[in-house]
């Protein structure tokens, strides 16, 4: 069966996130200044096939361990969606 | 009201995802055949100040618009998380 999977990775919260930093300055720039926050990260979309959600989840978790995300800067969720 | 409020920008589904054809490849290289599609976009968590979901949902969409999403090449999808 093919899974679909999204994998979130987010700069980890107590560190700098300069892009975030970067479109808060544009923000100003632009004269909107009611957003307190913004941080930015990479949104991952996956097609797996496998023979149940949990297998999905696994390869997912091997894919954003080994090739997506930076444990000393990054922290990363994942989700099937179906 | 804070509202956190999430937008996804994906590169289109038509176009060529370099990054996406780069993870592939690290996934063939590590064994894992049973990806069949990965798409890498950008994910934004942004606290907003506002009146109602609605209007915190207007300021997201304006700062995608302007500062995170390109028409050309992406696409992007906002959702008010709380």
């Amino acid at each position: 069966m093919t899974y679909h999977v999204q994998i979130n990775v987010m700069p980890l919260k107590d560190l700098l996130d300069p892009q975030g930093k970067a479109v808060m300055g544009g923000l100003v720039n632009l004269g909107i200044k009611s957003v307190n926050d913004i941080r930015i990260g990479k949104h991952i979309t996956l097609e797996i096939e496998a023979e149940s959600a949990e297998a999905a989840k696994q390869i997912a978790e091997t894919t954003a361990t080994k090739l997506l995300a930076n444990p000393v800067m990054e922290f990363f969720e994942i989700e099937v969606v179906g």
